[in-house]
């Protein structure tokens, strides 16, 4: 090791609040609003610490992207080591630890998939998916759900379903940006009398809808194998394997992203392995490497692969396949290899399926409990009977979820929530007992909001 | 410091190839196009080398990225600290190395300006300043040069003027995005009498196309303050100021696209600083931290920033002021401030004109040549006279271009270009002796070239 002779400057908390305040603009917020944020001095494993030494447990894994924890040794050794040996490079060379990670992506990856095109984010990583869709279709239309997050840049932003999709299309709609309804059983303005039914309207209606938009015209449908930012909505049985047969059917490539879903947070590397389809393309960033350095990529397969044999591929970005970010996620990788950590998802995830349902079954606030390995969502209602939200989808001002996640976080239990939905997604590697403590500390929290929100 | 156990796997040079070839996709070519890719082994200072052990010199800084070139030990040191220390939080939280990244930034930043965005790169940084700018002005359209860059995701890529455009308007141009002309004194299709005579004539045409374009519906004009990838065109006397003025005159953001000219390519912290120009809003990435680390942001003025006080900002992206990205962009800052590297950017880049120009004189093949501190080009042409150009702007089909980058790679003169323009951007830290060095290298390319195309 050589000697360090540079050091970082060290700042007291005081100094950290004011230059944050004074010099940094913060996303998603009134920078007046934002009263309470947290200066954060330290982390390890699932909980992180301000500078008074409160502890947070971090339910959320940050932004559903610290699958590993924080503090992980292995891949902070791998980005020393990494940083020392070749910090960057541009995407035109080749690069030992890029190529070895698109081949170790590859061999988790689904059946089919053979292929990898690195980018810095999620964001990035759905633009350059809706790209090479239409560059290798000719066609340009691009199919997404309402109710879904795909990111903010601003294609990736209309292509979204959710709110934050309005910023995004101030000056219009991106062109050939089409939206549909996805399933959605708890919410559904009519009832079906089973799973396959609904699934089977779903993909009917779908289905209508491609024909209304000109089949020939559709470049791709883009969807979150399971919808996460907006409540951990799972695909009701069959409707993946359903929107694989319409692609089929139709040549439309199909884009699943899974930015939030992939690399383990359900239990499998991929999300789609829970329903064995294999989409043209998979979109990943988050999970791929905690966002120890930022990494996203699309993953393809040879239908898409090949077209870029002899078309030159139209896509680019400066620090596409940064070696830095690469030499982070192969050490990712090798840690879930090595440390079973899919196994500790379904085993934790069981448990904490278990906690949640006692949960729903306790509170009057908790209209459903949604999950899969340990990516999970609590809806919350001011009444199990009318299933009546507390904030209502979209176009809330009560600011009532707000309200449920500050309780969590003044108790240390740090998550975030979207319309009337908190996440619950721990990081891959917490332990069976971290988590029942904690979902005594939910517990506590969801008691105080019966009171607040079910009088 | 911790006792390391994990180790990164190496490859051999036979290994890293074919992984590269079956796994990765690279981006702007096809791929099949791809023979002959450099495996690169190690990198320092202003060279890097392929696992033959053949040097090259990083006479464009890898994507004019590299502004303190291979292997800063200060940088490194800092990584290796920061990821230690907390390799990453979410946006939400305050972290010491963020703010006073921002902080810093501020400080070198133009007159007036006052808050810092981070994002992961240039072109994000792009997406998210027209958001601003549609946010905070409330009006949609935006205008853009013909012949500049500004990044491939869509809109980015959109608002480029580029024949790399073309491929991000696939399914229809992006909404409210306007092109217009701006001056290259080289290439005019009328002869002005006058520097100034130029500029006032690309104002008056600019402010025609402004009250056309309706003056009520522009949020922003965007420009490259210096033109990069398109051939390193400055902006003539009084341009920027008139652009400023324009702006001021009907309330529209003016946005500079420092990305690859900011952060001391041009002898100062940014470009605006030649012409004591303050944009509304300086999009950057690349120079800030030489790319060790991926990041990007927005700089803005009060005007901007305030907007966003009392209304959310919708902007936001998981990965935003990535700590372990401040943490190596607050490294090569202090590291430009200790070392005095804007003093070598200024008196190696005076060595750099002159050899510019005496090159000029005396190859057929060069039409002109355009530098400003460490940022210069080649414009190659057949013919002086006529100015007739080695490969046509948008549409060349000779591949001429691509051949003077072979050559200048075969003698390990390592840089790319574009249409008929070669890059010669240097890492900032080069010496006078290095680039002498060089530069009889490029001699050599040329007098090839003069025989090439120049019969």
């Amino acid at each position: 090791m050589k000697k360090m002779t540079y050091q970082l400057p060290k700042f007291t908390r005081e100094e950290v609040l004011e230059m944050d305040r004074k010099y940094n603009v913060h996303s998603w917020s009134a920078q007046n609003a934002l009263k309470n944020i947290i200066p954060v001095e330290k982390s390890e494993g699932i909980y992180f610490w301000d500078y008074n030494g409160k502890r947070y447990a971090d339910m959320c894994s940050q932004l559903v992207n610290m699958n590993l924890g924080h503090g992980n040794q292995q891949i902070i050794d791998a980005i020393k080591q990494q940083a020392e040996d070749l910090c960057f490079i541009a995407p035109g060379q080749a690069v030992g630890i890029r190529a070895a990670l698109a081949k170790k992506i590859i061999e988790h990856a689904p059946e089919g998939m053979t292929r990898v095109f690195f980018t810095n984010g999620g964001a990035d990583s759905n633009e350059n998916a809706i790209k090479m869709a239409r560059q290798a279709s000719g066609k340009q239309k691009v199919l997404s759900m309402y109710r879904s997050y795909h990111g903010a840049t601003i294609t990736a932003g209309n292509v979204s379903g959710d709110s934050r999709r309005f910023a995004a299309e101030i000056g219009g709609s991106a062109p050939g940006v089409v939206h549909f309804f996805g399933p959605f059983p708890y919410r559904e303005e009519i009832e079906f009398e089973s799973e396959e039914a609904l699934t089977e309207f779903y993909l009917k209606m779908l289905r209508k809808q491609i024909i209304a938009e000109g089949h020939n015209n559709i470049a791709a449908i883009i969807l979150e194998t399971v919808i996460g930012a907006n409540g951990v909505i799972l695909p009701p049985k069959g409707y993946l394997a359903g929107i694989r047969a319409l692609c089929d059917e139709y040549d439309i490539f199909m884009i699943c992203d899974e930015v939030m879903a992939g690399f383990g947070r359900t239990g499998t590397w991929f999300a789609v392995d829970n329903w064995n389809v294999s989409p043209d393309m998979i979109t990943f960033a988050k999970g791929v490497n905690s966002g120890y350095v930022q990494l996203g990529g699309v993953i393809m397969n040879e239908k898409v692969a090949s077209h870029f044999d002899d078309n030159a591929l139209q896509c680019g970005l400066t620090y596409q396949g940064h070696p830095l970010a690469c030499a982070s996620a192969y050490a990712s990788i090798e840690y879930f290899e090595q440390n079973n950590v899919l196994d500790n998802v379904q085993k934790v995830g069981k448990v904490l399926g278990e906690c949640l349902e006692e949960l729903a079954k306790k509170h009057a606030c908790v209209g459903e409990v949604r999950y899969i390995g340990l990516f999970s969502a609590i809806d919350l209602v001011k009444n199990k009977e009318t299933k009546e939200p507390i904030a209502e989808y979209a176009i809330d001002t009560t600011g009532n979820q707000k309200k449920v996640v500050a309780k969590c976080k003044e108790l240390g239990f740090y998550t975030y929530g979207r319309d009337n939905c908190i996440q619950i997604c721990p990081p891959l590697i917490i332990t069976e007992e971290e988590l029942r403590e904690q979902m005594k500390v939910l517990d506590e929290v969801l008691t105080w909001a019966d009171n607040e929100f079910c009088k």
